[in-house]
């Protein structure tokens, strides 16, 4: 059979990431690639009393099907938390639940894309929001960004100059891949640009709780007046990942897209799961959860700061405060595949950057993050790579530059 | 803010199923709306014991992001499982596990739709399956369906003349909303037109092992000697669709596809949701328990079947011998959405059959779910039914027909 594939899936390639992680998972290999919350954290005993509830009070109705738009005390209870601790005023209705981020970032491909249409993003953005948003073939315009967030006067230039914009898709809180966060006056100009333009900003907030140094800073939704922010969060990296439960708002009109959309695409997210969330919410300390998810993360990324100016000098690397990875930049003659190659033989592995742009380049660049292993497994794994560094080096006649002992 | 939203997401509309499903909640209203399993039926404490296992052996595993395969384990005790009840030679590695079917039938789309692509379907359709696939704006192609299945010499004369056919969806079992089951020959013959044609086939198959009555007849995909079909399964009818586990097989290079699209759409299913089925298939009784679903779907057909006779004269309706649904065809004359406006008064709902039309028309049918009611509640609700239906009758002059009396 000689089957004919839309075009999105015949331009579908396997993320390097993934495959990684596949081969990583087959060898002693240590493997800064993932963004994972610590294993060492989750809360299995009060995740056992949510479970063991749901199915003894709420029983069927917990393994049926539900609203698209998520079961009702769950989305009172992210309004709830999130016109507390986040800042939003936000009423149930305006929360949509969704299988984790990475179905809302599905779903703002499928509301707004249609194929040749242009978001603006980043640069570097979020390997998956990439993969999300490109199945719906859309022009991506990469905005340069530095250590205060995207340059808006940069975004201002590209948004007079762009046709058929159609959002901007930022992470500005500890992004991926970057570790880097926007400043209070980035955001507020950010906002400024969207309502001129009269486009959407599709804040993506995973981290921002996970913040373990600093001063928090509200969230571009928190400070908009003119409601012109589509906003995800999750409880992938303050909770669990597994349970797959995100949650996200907009205005009302872009909402109802979102939950039109959803329906097509899986009904409803896991009741058992919503439900088994929402009682954990009820039953269980989330904030003290996330505290020890904190005091963890700063450790391993105090670990892996540290063995990174030990073992990697010559690069550059940024140093966030909260979140999960951290983002290398090598000398310019340097290729991270490269380094990789030579990494894997030496045990250790990570995402290079160059698959963040989605537009490429940038192939001295890469993502470590420190979130997913102990002190000491980091402390190895930086190990390697500096023995990966120094070998690529040595071979790439750059020994100076590096620091390799003649 | 005036935002520009894509084609697709303009065109979304709310599906009247959905609409009313809210609306039966909000009053006394008897609902046949939902493709619901019996309520009574869920195996709570087998659930329950699975879960604590999972999270007391497992772990944070369970609580991690996961291969977007599919967990291992339950890939493998699906293979199993097809392999034995359902007479299909599988692999492990052949599986692909999704959040429900639904999930599977907009991977679908994503595969292989290319706006403006047609696809093959019976007529009528599962009404989320033309959600999930326009989507992708595809044209649908109604191929006729009777007792059988789909008109196969019919279906060979569209096939010869329809341009960017990309595949052909059925439901040959119990099908969704007809109640309707393919007879051996069609099924045969399918496959031989698909295969001739080169194109694959999609069996949607959720009711297959709810069959109460009749003699089993095996699935396309274990009659498939070609390998051209793709076959979803799912845990919702048989266990529970709150849990929202599926799975699908395809050949090698389409599976690869759907699992590349799928990394996008949600990275993964719900890694807790998936450990706790496969503990559950461990520990609990599967089999046992589709059992019992079958028994009171059973019954409540038999009610449903029986009242509709008292209730209905004049109109036609199926009668399954498995599955959720049976399907009601009213005198040419009547409106099933007008009688819909005097049943909800009566206190009853249920689901205009146009819907399940892409092209439209068809406005004297219906679906009715007996599944999701009990006996003595079914029997209440069809009284309504009828009297919403004399009282339409009546309204239209047709008295006679339909047996109103003077």
């Amino acid at each position: 059979m000689n089957v004919e594939f839309a075009r999105r899936a015949r331009e579908a390639r396997a993320s390097e990431i993934r495959e990684l992680l596949k081969f990583a998972g087959q060898r002693d290999i240590i493997s800064f690639g993932g963004g994972l919350p610590p294993n060492e954290c989750f809360p299995l005993a009060d995740l056992e009393a949510a479970a063991v509830r749901v199915l003894r009070t709420s029983g069927p109705a917990a393994l049926q099907y539900s609203q698209t738009e998520g079961y009702p005390p769950l989305r009172a209870a992210v309004a709830a938390r999130a016109a507390g601790r986040l800042g939003m005023a936000l009423e149930p209705q305006q929360v949509l639940i969704t299988a984790g981020s990475q179905q809302a970032l599905d779903l703002t491909g499928k509301v707004f894309l249609d194929e040749g249409d242009a978001l603006l993003c980043e640069s570097p953005t979020y390997l998956a929001a990439i993969g999300a948003f490109r199945a719906f073939r859309p022009r991506f315009v990469e905005v340069p960004s530095d250590d205060e967030g995207m340059v808006t006067s940069e975004l201002a230039q590209l948004l007079a100059r762009t046709e058929r914009a159609r959002f901007i898709y930022v992470i500005p809180d500890f992004q991926n891949p970057s570790g880097r966060t926007w400043s209070r006056e980035r955001r507020s100009a950010l906002l400024d640009l969207a309502a001129r333009a009269g486009i959407p900003i599709v804040e993506d907030s995973p981290y921002a709780e996970l913040r373990f140094e600093g001063t928090p800073l509200p969230s571009i939704k928190a400070m908009d007046r003119r409601n012109v922010v589509v906003h995800l969060g999750t409880f992938s990296k303050i909770l669990s990942p597994g349970l797959r439960v995100g949650w996200m708002t907009a205005p009302a009109p872009v909402l109802e897209k979102y939950v039109l959309l959803k329906q097509g695409t899986d009904l409803n997210t896991s009741t058992f799961a919503q439900q088994v969330l929402a009682a954990y919410l009820e039953l269980g300390d989330l904030d003290g959860h996330i505290e020890l998810v904190k005091a963890e993360c700063r450790r391993r990324r105090d670990a892996m700061v540290a063995a990174l100016e030990r073992e990697l000098p010559g690069a550059s690397f940024t140093r966030p405060h909260g979140g999960l990875f951290l983002w290398v930049e090598l000398p310019e003659s340097m290729s991270a595949r490269t380094l990789l190659k030579i990494a894997l033989d030496c045990g250790v592995a990570f995402p290079p950057g160059g698959s963040f742009f989605p537009n490429g380049g940038h192939d001295n660049t890469l993502r470590l993050a420190y979130s997913d292993s102990a002190p000491s497994r980091i402390e190895e794994g930086i190990r390697r790579l500096g023995l990966a560094y120094r070998t690529l080096a040595a071979s790439a006649g750059c020994e100076q530059s590096v620091g390799v002992p003649a």
